[in-house]
């Protein structure tokens, strides 16, 4: 299903060439102030344009179209919804016949009969993202003193990342990344020995996020080669602060108020402008396709403010939960 | 909460040293022929006792509480239980005034107040993995045809398991691995763009097993140092297959009909029979601290068949999501 | 939370006065035809204007924003949008200090924390019941055969509906009433004994329903009179037909084949045309209120295709759960 | 599914002539004092034996299987269960060929294919109910200092309920009755307006209790024959005390602060000492059919303690949710 969340709850909805993308939001405080321009800073991070990125130019102005009454919050579900202006529809008309290489044509094909609105991704679109930064900006107030700070500690294997970027354009290919997420000061107790540990409903969250194939917590797969008498992280002191921090902040399940860290590898962008050998599902033959249209070289370069949104409506969900958010939130003021 | 799934749902519930471990299995259909000696081979690999395991010798018996009538499933929920009966707690009587590095007797202490059962691990002891291969056997048969299987790649570092362990063992130490996890012949559609899909919801369940910190599907981590043209997946037939598989069988959180594949890596054993340094709660002085008792020194090696019963529940779940499993079994055969 | 439903699962949103209520649905099958023009019917119905409803006259027309692609659903959610248009906010100034008798004013400032938006009722508003309506019609569709039906049996204790309704008016009074809703054929085994029995999944959507204050299936209170002999319903037929139908075609939980049948009572709108006595919160005093604006005299009249909405958006729910609705709609035809 | 409650969460398990029936609460904070004693007030008030009740004696004594140490709440899930002593399961053999009036042996056979464990009633039992009990015990300790007090009112349509039973019992018949519960202090705030109303919760849960059709709260059914004049609560104090409640103590799904009122039907008991026609499903021929075995005149009688617990479930779960239960219960005391 396309929500996520118990007590704050998230849905999501829209296509990348209909109408628009939006996100409700259920289970926000009342009293939160919200206005518009609480989200121009994580938008124009995420926004498309640089070097590396599609050149495709949406305003994506948030339009908050329920749940905020005099500049607060009311209590009732937030509707935050972005208009689709700048789109190119004709890019996209053969790919129910000739699925692109590496994107979801194919299993969208068999899972929805054909129905699925597969311009420029559809539902599957990148574009989706947008309602989760939206909700991230709402999350991280609720969050507030704790900070959650993503960036790309490499793209195409090297920390140069603009140079990377360059290096790929110019071979008309497209390079992955890895994002590092960090979130601080942390209460400690947040999350469940079983099912629902703080790594799993992470983990959960951030694996739906588009390119995202894997998650580490802490030291992660180096893990595996280290001994328990390395790994072990020895308390330093009675509020829980540890010497070093193998475990990224969690213990059992459970953030043990050392700063939550993990990683993501972002795969490389699907569409690429090269010739990619695929098959054409009426006639059963291999063809050549050459992708069109838009797209980023480097789709990572765009994830750092999404993962950090994502992980911020999982920590306000957390927080919740564990009764650490106000019902009403002038209380905590 | 300690529950997971859907449409066929588990909740787990007991202690290392208490009374028991067992699990509820929720929506299991009815008329699936489950005996007593369809557990014996998993329970037989998840056992201690090997090299390099905890000596501690359980006789492991699952039995069947409630759901199963004449040898078939009913339709109502099964409920399996494991009597304890090899405990020696006197082992464990200091670790609410001293946690143990590694351990979560930190988090437990501020999470449940000095509450929580500490005797072995209590609620958070791998001991409760016990009913999640339980859980896992009802839930490999209703997948079948497809099968889960799961191996070690290697052990702290090491593809020579054996040598590996041994050396730590005569180090007083203990260490890690990683294993890989392959379901086939997969169905196509299984998964949801947001926020289920088929990455998250396999993630949410693994990586709330204790001991493991992160988790990367098809090519994963290496997917970051790759160009598009190298890890986009190749349609090679009209039912889905590719050329390779760097996708792990997932696209756009849809399975898509090659291998399901996925590795995970498991931290070292947290007890360790060396002196470690920690703090005294009460006092806030640092002190030693020398873990008595019995445990593994490669929690890895029991693993393969924890995360084949984890993935086949989860599995099981989105099967029935999607219709392929009948309500009542014997329409199937 | 403002969301409801297992595999067919809506979320709500919206208020009053604000730019427009609506609902996401989400789960729907792909390839279910569905234009504007479905919706007329049941919208005309639900329209306010006629005698006993409230002169506000919106055009109600919906906007189907995402999830339908050439007249098909295309299996991703469904965001359908009521702008406002015919808002006269300056009706409701003074609901904070002096709560409306009946009203949820009071709750709604100690939840919200006077943070809600209260102009017409805000989020509690029964134009929320917009959303319902729309989702009714795409979940009709799912069910067909199955036709959902509800009727007014009684308002203010009468059967001669327009009467009543007039002589309330003279009396600047408001009426309740009695809905009768009934769903047939109804297909054997939805529902569970625990705890999602029929009863209980249908009894909690209708409950949400403002102004619905019970429910009783098939011979409901009257039960609690009669003797076993004369309640047992005696099977005709191995299809499961039962000669009477007190049971109103659930045992167990589960639904039994016979025609659904259950009544909700409906409350007499809270807004009257008369003076009213409450309290001011500010000083504590009590004071006369006279409520402005547009209601209606008697709720019930606009309730049988609000009811039929709900119940079909629950049969809808778990009839895919039982696997009687195709993934992809297509395959039904 | 057999699972109820978002933070506060029951799952129950067993059959009535299987090993023994059980629950799993889940979400129950740590620290809580529990002993053996707690229950035996309110089993006492369910068990059976008093005239008018099943002559079935079962010790019915709870076993904590996990959860509890120390006599006290872990903050891992309970799991308690009841071991079957005193079945008589010859009685129950021909009622997958010749279902019973009035039960759901004819759904069972149909939903679950003639696997079902059909002795004494299986998973469709009353005797599930004790989990309940057992549940409720815990809850009623959470919700301190609110009380939840339920009694019969009428049985047979008679409140004289010795005499009325007592005539039944000549009859060998069974009667039905109707039982109101209540519960004060209640704190403002509790339930949302869609779709989790404190009705639709409330209802959710007593509708799945075997042998309930229907609920009302405050004037209920009888509020549709009622103006708004008469059934608006005035507003009689600042803290939302209203001179009469004929909300049940609820607006717009909100409680507010009055008693929560609820009324529920129980039908007559389906077993009856009479000879009944029904129908043979293998052959579709009509056949009279004696119900032997032991069974309640009115089920009513033991339902006041069931009906509590389940209202108390929902209320801890739903102040949890309101952060009115803190996670260590000694911070409370």
């Amino acid at each position: 299903m396309n929500g996520f969340g118990k007590l704050f709850r998230i849905s999501i909805f829209g296509e990348s060439h209909g109408l628009g993308v939006g996100i409700v939001i259920d289970g926000c405080p009342a009293g939160l102030p919200l206005v518009a321009d609480d989200f121009t800073k994580d938008f124009s991070r995420r926004r498309s344009g640089s070097k590396g990125t599609t050149p495709r130019q949406e305003p994506d102005l948030p339009e908050i179209m329920s749940g905020v009454f005099n500049d607060h919050t009311t209590g009732a579900p937030l509707m935050i919804h972005f208009k689709n202006t700048n789109t190119r529809s004709r890019d996209y008309s053969l790919l129910r016949d000739i699925p692109r290489p590496g994107h979801a044509d194919f299993v969208a094909l068999k899972k929805f009969g054909g129905y699925g609105d597969n311009r420029g991704g559809g539902h599957f679109s990148g574009r989706l993202t947008l309602g989760l930064v939206a909700a991230g900006v709402v999350a991280k107030k609720l969050l507030s003193p704790v900070v959650v700070e993503s960036r790309i500690l490499e793209v195409g294997g090297n920390p140069n990342i603009e140079e990377a970027v360059e290096k790929a354009m110019e071979q008309k290919d497209s390079i992955g990344g890895i994002i590092e997420c960090r979130a601080f000061p942390m209460p400690v107790g947040l999350g469940e020995p079983f099912f629902d540990s703080a790594e799993s409903v992470i983990s959960h969250m951030i694996l739906s996020i588009p390119a995202i194939k894997g998650i580490e917590f802490g030291s992660g797969f180096h893990a595996a080669k280290m001994k328990g008498s390395e790994h072990n992280d020895r308390l330093v002191s009675t509020d829980g602060k540890t010497a070093t921090n193998n475990a990224g902040g969690i213990n059992g399940g459970i953030t043990n108020g050392n700063d939550l860290v993990f990683r993501v590898p972002v795969k490389p962008t699907s569409s690429i402008h090269q010739k990619q050998n695929t098959i054409h599902m009426a006639t059963g033959e291999m063809t050549d396709l050459e992708i069109e249209g838009r797209h980023d070289t480097c789709i990572a370069l765009r994830m750092p403010v999404i993962i950090e949104a994502a992980t911020a409506i999982v920590l306000a969900d957390l927080m919740m939960q564990a009764g650490l958010v106000p019902r009403i939130w002038a209380k905590k003021e």
